[in-house]
């Protein structure tokens, strides 16, 4: 179990430095990476080993941001309330507010581009009308959501899902996963009789998987916007603190205390 | 402390969202920010609330994709034995994986932005030897390392510093933190006679002050390179494991085993 | 959606405090609680909102010790990296080595608590033979392992199992889950001709269950064993550092070096 | 760098198994640890590698269960809200939590032990009434707060405190750091004119030094307590949920929204 005898299984392509080199994903990190590829293009080209081409750059930078965090979510909180107890640890703060991103509100990104792919495979692409009955009914019929429909605020639509349809159309990356996502949403609809629209995430993960993100790779992809969002979140909080604040409130009126108290 | 009688503390700038609208950093999401603006420019905007021009937004870039993961670092690795015990949680992976993001390995960056910008304030900006020989002084006399300087592996010159200073002076960022940084190590090794060469992590940190990045927000803003990296880390884990094997070689040479065992 | 108008929803059992008294689990803390129950008991109260019994409080303690990190695993490998890069953060390198308690390795103590509280559920425990073969078979057909049989290490049998059964026989706590577990194994033997013991993680969680554990805090209960276990690590890492020294070697390894290099 | 030629520097004292044992602390798991030594006896073997004596475990019980959680504190908020994002990982919801404890709640308790240890390391215990002055005008004449004094919500006494000191006197563990902790506050009062009662933290961080817990190991030993509370937190907030409905308040409060929306 050593190198002497075995193959050696420590290795990794992200990339490797000694005295006077670093190379990520193959390239020299000075030269070619650095004022060469954005991070969103890194990003990328860690994850599938090739670059992306403007359109695709295009939809995931919009991918992004769509995600980032932009109001006090339950992970932008949990992130100001970590800083409230220790204000000297920020990659604590930013640590906690990603484990928030979990099955709820993150997670369906990944789930519908794994659903999608999964029935595109399983039933093809040649007719999405088909397909996308044969997905639905099987979830149905197992007692399972559909991923990617419906949203608790956005209640008739999701204002992020037409935009990413356009700039898909205009950058042709509008693939077999966004175009199914549309077929799934309507056979959903005719048959619950509810109107269910795509929500952010769920369009999210179909772009994604339409540019070439490995479907598995979805969730910890969007997390990268969330990260940025959740250190804006932090510096805000430095400045103009919600957690304290928050906290005493929450804590006066936990112990049964009244405006009058 | 409700909302009747005193004035609402609960509110935040990043963004907000109704029915039909998504707002981010006072911009409409749909339709001025996705397909407008890529990640490191939102992030930007976030944190400094304008948007950078395009010489900042390229040295953005450049400093965040100089400090993603670029090998099997120890958060690497932690995000990677974290994916072992929980590969069903992406987000846990990546938490581990950002927790060893602390004072050894990317505080630089944070620590060398507030180093510089103090001693800026303090002693101005029109005779940078001077600024520098007493700020070194202060930290020499304090017992106090320099931030900024040094690197375990790049000992003669780290690669990422002579094209960060490259870039800035091509996209004219070149500013006042990465000049004094500069003198700063200059005079240090005269009076040490010791070279340590200006880190990654330094010039990153002075870069991102000379863009316009409050330092505070410094040590946060190149997390979401580490978070980039850290899920390719994790998607290259999931196809070619090396936190099972490593774990198993650990347990077998612990427990004082030899290869003939 | 304010306190004047509504149900206030903010509340706790758990405790309270106000200037001069703090409350836990409804017990004055300083002359209940301090000096009066273990964290151990502490811990049963606020989760069963009972004390244990003696017999009870040892099976409890039992669990906990055994599943404590008692070797380099995957998630003290974590904590100690996180340790490597951010030593002055201890929350940070315990919360990385929390992280990694999922599915592997201490999810099973509570899947396995929660499909015998199921086969129970269903099949009552009048007799027991027949239970086990309907929950094992329903396993066997749906594809899925059987919870809390086999270890990677532990082949023949698991150290710790004879032990719990020992105890709980001794405490009189050996109860349905328990049983219903050993009739488990023994049916999967029969049925599949492979021997997989009752693994160490099952018998605590079938252990846990059958002193008054809600299955669904079986997972959370194990987590506080796990703690002491990683803070033990990150003492001992503090005083003979492992994280640096084998980061070094992985770097070594991974860029190609030899022995003679 | 291999085990032919050096050393081997994989090891740990903390524990190790093969195929039919499992050890911890030296001994054996099943027959000499479980259902001998609680899980309080076994963290405190695990860090100072000797079994406490009864007044030890009793004082070491009494500090973990005065630092659980006891109210909807800004760490069980944010294990809460991650619940609310992630619930299928309860291990992220708890290191969320844990990350919290920080140098605000938490840290005293640490802080407050190296404080005193390092004024009887350079002054001794022969007269405290001189260390206790010495130590307190260090830290006024470096502009720092006396570790260990004031609290927020208790300030006329921290509840805990008197029954801290009554159980040390009881058990005879009153030590140096206890005593010296009361001289240093009658001190400090004497000096600043102001009343700063001994908090919790701070006591238990003395009483942990007297039972023997090195001073750098007082921070970590108290986070077991702290994810028990956690468990029982999180336990609670499945049945019956804060965070969601919280964060329903906080969003439509963020927006704008008064009571009559």
């Amino acid at each position: 179990m050593t190198q002497s005898d075995d193959v050696e299984y420590l290795h990794t392509w992200i990339g490797s430095s000694d005295r006077d080199h670093i190379t990520v994903a193959g390239r020299d990190l000075p030269s070619e990476v650095m004022g060469k590829l954005t991070l969103t293009e890194l990003a990328y080209v860690l994850i599938t080993r090739r670059e992306p081409t403007p359109g695709q750059r295009r939809m995931l930078d919009a991918v992004l941001v769509s995600l980032a965090d932009h109001g006090l979510t339950p992970s932008a909180l949990a992130a100001r309330f970590t800083h409230t107890g220790a204000p000297e640890s920020i990659q604590g703060a930013v640590a906690a507010g990603l484990l928030g991103a979990g099955s709820v509100f993150l997670g369906p990104a990944g789930d519908t581009a794994d659903f999608l792919a999964a029935a595109l495979h399983e039933h093809g692409d040649t007719d999405l009308r088909r397909t996308a009955e044969r997905a639905v009914d099987a979830r149905r019929a197992a007692g399972l959501r559909v991923p990617g429909l419906g949203h608790p605020v956005h209640r008739d639509e999701d204002p992020r899902t037409p935009r990413i349809y356009e700039l898909a159309a205009e950058e042709d990356v509008l693939g077999p996963h966004l175009r199914l996502l549309e077929v799934v949403a309507a056979v959903h609809e005719e048959i619950s009789g509810k109107h269910l629209p795509i929500n952010g995430a769920g369009a999210a993960g179909a772009a994604l998987a339409d540019v070439g993100i490995p479907t598995g790779s979805v969730r910890g992809f969007v997390l990268i916007g969330r990260t940025a969002g959740l250190v804006a979140h932090l510096a805000e909080e430095a400045a103009e603190p919600v957690g304290m604040p928050l906290w005493l409130e929450v804590e006066h009126r936990a112990s049964g205390h009244t405006d009058l108290d």
